[in-house]
């Protein structure tokens, strides 16, 4: 069945049981879905806010190369996570999300059942126990799109800001780095799914389902990161934008980026790549790129992998690694 | 010049001035755009929040069979206007919007800056002096997808759901209804935009640029109203909404139905129409639909349109007109 022969409310009422609202919803939602607005708790009078679109055929393809089929779950899954992550680099945690799905009238009805299940599954795997989804929107297009808002909390505290790194402080890593890009190489090759081994086929489900490390931005902020960003474009790319923001240069240390490659290795002996380029230049693992003051001891899930240094006018501020300029990688919508 | 020539930095670079972000923004933004997230203040420890989409060829067409196009502006003060609405139709009053942009490439960007100042035109000219854009997403798809998330506040008050009208209550409705319905049937019809008269591009102006009454809602909830909503699918069936919520029967006054219907006779006429199918069954005025205790003197901008009856076995939740089951009109995304 597809969702053309459903109604907006028949729709509607397949998606909400698989939520968990009404009753068992976190306790942030005050008033959940079903009148104009939802209405979500901001104890200390903030709310943080962020967006994030994903679009078939642009973030995902129902049938990739490798013959691979994307789920609804997976979709639900890193809609949630994806949004979840942008809270965690506030050092905030998450409240609440609102849906918008625009769906095709040829898309099957069990598959956004599994979206539902795949957006709920995240937040409570990736350990958003207080968020749940508030509200949403449906409606009708030519291609899947799925937008989610996500409102979080700082608790009281300080949010952590790219702009705060200062020369001298510690660069560190939590979450991983690479792995989505590894996976996405793989979805991409044509090596079919059914052949590869456990350890490429987790890449593969990282890509998938990727797995923002949500504990680690609020422990940061309490043990005072003086800027904090996730790695959504790659780490050159993105480490760029805090070093900008901050006016500072991130000299990473090779000998930390190492192990980050190979743990690539069985995606990148398979297809013959080099696993640097994905470390460097990958994104959507969601991992934090955080900066903290020299002597803080790194919170549980951070590792350190440079330093900051003050700009020269030989070294703007930048992504440098071992003092040598990095390549940028990652990704622009628009620019080919 | 069109979106694929530029970067993604390059396109923020032309959106962002064009939202007076920046200095000039409402004070209800404590951090805006260019960080993983925005923060907004929520001073009453509560946050309202929705998410509407717009989509190219299912919410709005780039050119209309009688020839207009729309435009950018339309479209942002469209995106702008409906969110705005939502809180409106709580009580509350809208603090920030977060805007995810989808663009084919071949998106003019001067399509795309005309938005982003239909977006801060909608929220200035109808009156969200605290709103601004906090943050945003962009990227690539087939077609023109935008969607809003708006935060609002409550004040301190209680937010005006749909379920409380009781029997007894007046009916009542602020803004316009049927409007943007008989612009809409002009735009579909062959009578080219030039050959409109004044009266007729009014109704096709209000269906590309809605003004919902954004200053009815907050004034509402604090004379008491018992339930309100937004009429965005029609005044039966989102008064249905609200009369099933409350358990009740909402029973409209044919001798305040005439003169809106009146009101749409330059369209009517035009196109050989009931005018008052347009009043009954169109919605995206925006107009607010709300009941309030009996003796409480309307607050500005509400008429009352009828009364709140008990339901009866013959007579269950729903809308009457003197009495008779009205017809339902408004639209389902997903039925035909």
């Amino acid at each position: 069945m597809t969702v053309a022969a459903l109604s907006e409310a028949e729709l509607l009422a397949r998606i909400f049981p698989r939520l968990e609202m009404g009753g068992t919803h976190g306790s942030a939602t005050l008033l959940g879905p079903g009148d104009d607005a939802a209405i979500v708790s901001a104890p200390d009078g903030r709310a943080v806010i962020s967006i994030d679109t994903q679009v078939q055929d642009q973030d995902f393809r129902l049938q990739w190369p490798n013959g691979y089929r994307t789920t609804g779950f997976d979709v639900g899954w890193k809609a949630a996570a994806q949004n979840l992550s942008d809270i965690n680099a506030m050092g905030g945690v998450a409240m609440s999300l609102v849906v918008s799905l625009t769906l095709p009238p040829e898309t099957p009805v069990s598959w956004v059942a599994d979206l539902a299940d795949g957006l709920t599954a995240g937040i409570r795997e990736l350990g958003a126990t207080d968020c749940s989804v508030a509200g949403g929107d449906l409606g009708r297009g030519r291609e899947i799109s799925v937008t989610v808002a996500v409102l979080g909390s700082l608790a009281g505290g300080t949010a952590v800001l790219r702009s705060g790194a200062r020369a001298g402080d510690v660069v560190a890593l939590a979450g991983t780095v690479g792995r989505a890009a590894a996976g996405l190489a793989l979805l991409e090759s044509e090596n079919a799914v059914q052949s590869l081994a456990p350890a490429q086929r987790a890449l593969l489900e990282l890509q998938c389902r990727p797995r923002p490390p949500l504990s680690a931005g609020p422990l940061a902020m309490a043990v005072g990161a003086t800027a904090m960003l996730d790695i959504s474009d790659g780490l050159v790319r993105d480490g760029g934008r805090l070093a900008a923001a901050s006016g500072v240069v991130l000299d990473l240390d090779p000998a930390a980026l190492n192990p980050l490659a190979e743990a690539l290795r069985p995606a990148s002996d398979l297809l013959g790549a080099d696993p640097m380029a994905w470390v460097l230049g990958g994104g959507e693992d969601h991992g934090l790129l955080a900066t903290f003051p020299a002597g803080v001891q790194l919170p549980a899930g951070f590792t350190a992998i440079g330093s900051v240094q003050a700009p020269e006018s030989s070294t703007p501020p930048g992504v440098t690694i071992a003092g040598h300029a990095a390549g940028t990688g990652g990704w622009d919508h628009f620019a080919d």
